[in-house]
Protein backbone atom coordinates (compact mmCIF):
# COMPACT_ATOMS: atom_id res chain seq x y z
CA UNK A 1 0.00 0.00 0.00
CA UNK A 2 1.24 3.75 -0.77
CA UNK A 3 1.10 6.66 1.01
CA UNK A 4 -0.99 8.51 -1.34
CA UNK A 5 -3.62 5.93 -1.99
CA UNK A 6 -3.31 5.64 2.25
CA UNK A 7 -4.12 10.06 2.39
CA UNK A 8 -6.59 9.73 -0.62
CA UNK A 9 -8.49 7.10 2.15
CA UNK A 10 -8.33 9.14 4.63
CA UNK A 11 -9.46 12.22 2.51
CA UNK A 12 -12.68 10.20 1.48
CA UNK A 13 -12.95 9.20 5.08
CA UNK A 14 -13.00 12.95 6.06
CA UNK A 15 -15.73 13.74 3.69
CA UNK A 16 -17.43 10.75 5.21
CA UNK A 17 -17.66 13.03 8.15
CA UNK A 18 -18.24 15.70 7.14
CA UNK A 19 -21.51 14.71 4.93
CA UNK A 20 -22.25 13.63 8.60
CA UNK A 21 -22.08 16.50 9.71
CA UNK A 22 -23.99 18.01 7.35
CA UNK A 23 -27.15 16.07 8.20
CA UNK A 24 -27.96 16.26 4.60
CA UNK A 25 -28.66 12.66 2.77
CA UNK A 26 -27.78 14.41 -0.44
CA UNK A 27 -24.41 14.57 0.53
CA UNK A 28 -23.96 11.37 2.42
CA UNK A 29 -25.08 9.52 -0.34
CA UNK A 30 -22.44 11.35 -2.60
CA UNK A 31 -19.85 9.68 -0.62
CA UNK A 32 -21.14 5.59 -0.46
CA UNK A 33 -21.00 3.40 -3.73
CA UNK A 34 -24.42 3.53 -5.37
CA UNK A 35 -24.98 -0.31 -4.77
CA UNK A 36 -27.90 -2.84 -3.82
CA UNK A 37 -24.31 -4.61 -1.42
CA UNK A 38 -23.44 -1.15 0.42
CA UNK A 39 -24.36 -2.24 4.22
CA UNK A 40 -24.24 -0.02 7.91
CA UNK A 41 -24.99 -0.88 11.17
CA UNK A 42 -25.73 1.93 13.08
CA UNK A 43 -24.87 1.86 17.56
CA UNK A 44 -26.70 -0.63 18.56
CA UNK A 45 -29.21 -1.35 15.53
CA UNK A 46 -29.42 -4.18 13.46
CA UNK A 47 -27.87 -4.62 10.20
CA UNK A 48 -29.59 -2.70 7.19
CA UNK A 49 -28.42 -3.43 3.76
CA UNK A 50 -28.92 -1.69 0.00
CA UNK A 51 -28.48 2.01 -0.85
CA UNK A 52 -31.66 2.82 -0.89
CA UNK A 53 -33.06 1.54 2.88
CA UNK A 54 -29.11 2.55 4.10
CA UNK A 55 -29.87 6.39 2.79
CA UNK A 56 -33.33 6.37 4.79
CA UNK A 57 -31.50 4.93 8.06
CA UNK A 58 -29.31 8.52 7.17
CA UNK A 59 -32.78 10.24 6.88
CA UNK A 60 -33.88 8.79 10.33
CA UNK A 61 -30.93 9.58 12.34
CA UNK A 62 -30.54 13.18 10.69
CA UNK A 63 -34.36 14.07 11.50
CA UNK A 64 -33.83 13.72 15.10
CA UNK A 65 -30.24 15.66 14.36
CA UNK A 66 -29.70 19.33 14.58
CA UNK A 67 -26.44 19.39 15.32
CA UNK A 68 -23.35 16.64 14.99
CA UNK A 69 -19.97 17.04 15.20
CA UNK A 70 -17.21 14.92 15.20
CA UNK A 71 -13.83 14.57 16.40
CA UNK A 72 -12.03 11.58 14.81
CA UNK A 73 -9.05 9.85 16.81
CA UNK A 74 -6.82 6.77 16.50
CA UNK A 75 -7.41 6.57 12.47
CA UNK A 76 -6.12 3.29 11.57
CA UNK A 77 -6.22 2.63 7.63
CA UNK A 78 -5.53 0.05 5.17
CA UNK A 79 -5.55 0.04 1.63
CA UNK A 80 -5.60 -3.10 -0.44
CA UNK A 81 -5.31 -2.59 -4.27
CA UNK A 82 -8.96 -1.27 -4.99
CA UNK A 83 -10.17 -1.19 -1.34
CA UNK A 84 -9.64 -0.06 2.13
CA UNK A 85 -11.05 -0.15 5.55
CA UNK A 86 -10.75 2.26 8.31
CA UNK A 87 -11.15 1.76 11.96
CA UNK A 88 -11.38 5.15 14.05
CA UNK A 89 -13.10 6.48 17.05
CA UNK A 90 -15.50 9.12 16.55
CA UNK A 91 -15.87 11.36 19.41
CA UNK A 92 -19.06 12.97 18.74
CA UNK A 93 -20.88 16.02 20.15
CA UNK A 94 -24.60 16.38 19.42
CA UNK A 95 -27.69 17.64 19.71
CA UNK A 96 -30.85 15.03 19.25
CA UNK A 97 -34.44 15.97 19.81
CA UNK A 98 -32.73 19.10 21.37
CA UNK A 99 -31.17 17.20 23.72
CA UNK A 100 -26.65 17.79 23.78
CA UNK A 101 -24.58 14.25 24.31
CA UNK A 102 -21.35 13.71 24.30
CA UNK A 103 -20.48 10.40 23.08
CA UNK A 104 -18.07 8.10 21.49
CA UNK A 105 -18.39 5.20 18.90
CA UNK A 106 -15.70 2.79 17.41
CA UNK A 107 -15.90 2.55 13.55
CA UNK A 108 -15.01 -0.05 11.31
CA UNK A 109 -15.38 1.79 7.54
CA UNK A 110 -15.11 0.03 3.96
CA UNK A 111 -14.34 2.03 1.06
CA UNK A 112 -13.94 0.82 -2.99
CA UNK A 113 -12.28 3.24 -5.54
CA UNK A 114 -14.38 4.47 -8.05
CA UNK A 115 -12.70 5.94 -11.22
CA UNK A 116 -10.90 8.86 -8.66
CA UNK A 117 -13.53 8.40 -6.18
CA UNK A 118 -13.00 6.33 -2.80
CA UNK A 119 -16.66 5.48 -1.63
CA UNK A 120 -18.08 4.04 1.35
CA UNK A 121 -19.78 0.57 1.10
CA UNK A 122 -20.34 -0.52 4.45
CA UNK A 123 -20.06 1.60 7.85
CA UNK A 124 -20.26 -0.21 11.73
CA UNK A 125 -20.47 2.16 14.79
CA UNK A 126 -20.58 0.93 18.12
CA UNK A 127 -20.83 2.37 21.43
CA UNK A 128 -18.05 2.59 22.94
CA UNK A 129 -17.93 4.40 26.98
CA UNK A 130 -16.93 7.82 27.68
CA UNK A 131 -13.13 7.74 28.20
CA UNK B 1 -19.57 -12.02 -7.39
CA UNK B 2 -20.27 -15.93 -7.91
CA UNK B 3 -22.37 -18.18 -5.95
CA UNK B 4 -19.30 -20.84 -5.62
CA UNK B 5 -16.85 -17.79 -3.95
CA UNK B 6 -19.83 -16.32 -1.84
CA UNK B 7 -20.33 -20.03 -0.35
CA UNK B 8 -16.35 -20.45 0.22
CA UNK B 9 -16.64 -17.30 2.10
CA UNK B 10 -19.71 -18.01 4.59
CA UNK B 11 -17.36 -21.12 4.89
CA UNK B 12 -14.83 -19.41 6.04
CA UNK B 13 -17.10 -17.14 8.29
CA UNK B 14 -18.78 -20.58 9.98
CA UNK B 15 -14.44 -22.00 10.14
CA UNK B 16 -14.09 -18.31 12.10
CA UNK B 17 -17.00 -18.98 14.69
CA UNK B 18 -15.74 -22.66 15.25
CA UNK B 19 -12.26 -21.40 15.67
CA UNK B 20 -14.23 -18.78 18.35
CA UNK B 21 -15.84 -22.03 20.33
CA UNK B 22 -13.36 -24.05 20.33
CA UNK B 23 -11.24 -21.48 22.74
CA UNK B 24 -8.16 -22.67 20.88
CA UNK B 25 -5.84 -19.13 20.10
CA UNK B 26 -3.74 -21.60 17.60
CA UNK B 27 -7.27 -22.40 15.84
CA UNK B 28 -8.00 -18.65 16.20
CA UNK B 29 -4.73 -18.03 14.36
CA UNK B 30 -5.59 -20.09 11.39
CA UNK B 31 -8.58 -18.30 10.32
CA UNK B 32 -6.46 -14.83 10.21
CA UNK B 33 -4.00 -13.36 7.86
CA UNK B 34 -0.71 -13.39 9.60
CA UNK B 35 -0.53 -9.75 8.81
CA UNK B 36 0.48 -6.40 10.99
CA UNK B 37 -2.58 -4.71 9.23
CA UNK B 38 -5.03 -7.31 10.77
CA UNK B 39 -7.73 -4.91 13.42
CA UNK B 40 -10.15 -6.02 15.64
CA UNK B 41 -12.61 -4.29 18.05
CA UNK B 42 -14.48 -6.82 20.44
CA UNK B 43 -17.87 -5.47 21.59
CA UNK B 44 -17.03 -2.22 23.59
CA UNK B 45 -13.26 -2.59 23.30
CA UNK B 46 -11.30 0.36 21.09
CA UNK B 47 -9.44 -1.02 18.45
CA UNK B 48 -6.21 -3.17 18.46
CA UNK B 49 -3.92 -3.59 15.62
CA UNK B 50 -1.65 -6.43 14.24
CA UNK B 51 -1.74 -10.31 14.21
CA UNK B 52 -0.27 -10.42 17.58
CA UNK B 53 -1.87 -8.03 19.40
CA UNK B 54 -5.08 -9.20 17.59
CA UNK B 55 -4.68 -13.01 19.15
CA UNK B 56 -3.38 -11.98 22.30
CA UNK B 57 -6.88 -10.33 22.91
CA UNK B 58 -8.49 -13.82 21.70
CA UNK B 59 -6.22 -15.39 24.16
CA UNK B 60 -7.92 -12.98 27.52
CA UNK B 61 -11.30 -13.49 26.01
CA UNK B 62 -10.63 -17.50 25.96
CA UNK B 63 -9.11 -16.87 29.36
CA UNK B 64 -12.17 -16.07 31.06
CA UNK B 65 -14.58 -18.40 28.79
CA UNK B 66 -15.17 -21.95 29.53
CA UNK B 67 -17.92 -21.98 26.96
CA UNK B 68 -19.18 -20.52 23.71
CA UNK B 69 -21.58 -21.25 21.55
CA UNK B 70 -22.48 -19.07 18.49
CA UNK B 71 -25.89 -19.42 16.57
CA UNK B 72 -24.68 -16.87 13.68
CA UNK B 73 -28.14 -15.29 11.57
CA UNK B 74 -29.27 -13.10 9.23
CA UNK B 75 -25.75 -13.69 7.16
CA UNK B 76 -24.84 -11.11 4.48
CA UNK B 77 -22.05 -11.59 2.42
CA UNK B 78 -20.00 -9.78 -0.46
CA UNK B 79 -17.72 -10.64 -2.34
CA UNK B 80 -15.57 -8.11 -4.42
CA UNK B 81 -13.05 -10.69 -6.38
CA UNK B 82 -10.21 -11.69 -3.99
CA UNK B 83 -12.01 -9.68 -0.28
CA UNK B 84 -14.80 -10.10 0.89
CA UNK B 85 -17.15 -8.64 3.91
CA UNK B 86 -19.41 -10.77 6.10
CA UNK B 87 -22.24 -9.34 8.15
CA UNK B 88 -24.14 -11.21 10.56
CA UNK B 89 -25.75 -11.64 14.26
CA UNK B 90 -23.66 -13.12 16.67
CA UNK B 91 -26.34 -15.17 18.79
CA UNK B 92 -24.32 -16.02 21.70
CA UNK B 93 -24.49 -18.59 24.90
CA UNK B 94 -21.42 -18.35 26.54
CA UNK B 95 -19.61 -18.87 30.59
CA UNK B 96 -17.81 -16.56 31.28
CA UNK B 97 -15.84 -17.01 34.66
CA UNK B 98 -18.33 -19.72 35.83
CA UNK B 99 -21.63 -17.35 34.49
CA UNK B 100 -23.88 -18.81 32.11
CA UNK B 101 -25.03 -15.51 29.98
CA UNK B 102 -27.01 -15.23 26.35
CA UNK B 103 -25.96 -12.22 24.21
CA UNK B 104 -26.36 -10.83 20.87
CA UNK B 105 -23.61 -9.45 19.03
CA UNK B 106 -23.84 -7.82 15.24
CA UNK B 107 -20.57 -8.23 13.17
CA UNK B 108 -18.69 -7.16 10.50
CA UNK B 109 -15.79 -9.54 9.03
CA UNK B 110 -13.57 -8.72 6.46
CA UNK B 111 -11.82 -12.24 4.74
CA UNK B 112 -8.96 -11.78 1.59
CA UNK B 113 -7.89 -14.71 -0.53
CA UNK B 114 -4.97 -15.88 -0.39
CA UNK B 115 -4.51 -18.77 -2.52
CA UNK B 116 -7.21 -21.01 -2.11
CA UNK B 117 -8.03 -19.86 1.40
CA UNK B 118 -9.99 -17.13 2.76
CA UNK B 119 -8.52 -15.34 5.45
CA UNK B 120 -9.79 -12.95 8.21
CA UNK B 121 -8.21 -9.48 8.09
CA UNK B 122 -10.76 -8.06 10.53
CA UNK B 123 -13.35 -8.69 12.82
CA UNK B 124 -15.91 -6.08 14.92
CA UNK B 125 -18.71 -6.82 16.77
CA UNK B 126 -21.09 -4.67 18.39
CA UNK B 127 -23.59 -5.29 20.97
CA UNK B 128 -26.99 -5.57 20.48
CA UNK B 129 -29.62 -5.63 22.78
CA UNK B 130 -31.57 -9.33 23.26
CA UNK B 131 -34.10 -9.75 20.65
Amino acid sequence: MNQQEATEVERANEAFYQAFESLDVKRMAAVWADSGHVTVVHPGWPLIQGHEAVMASWARIFEHASLMRFMVTATTCTVVEDWAWVTCTENITSVNDGRVGEGRVQATNIYVKRGALWLCVHHHGSPLGLG
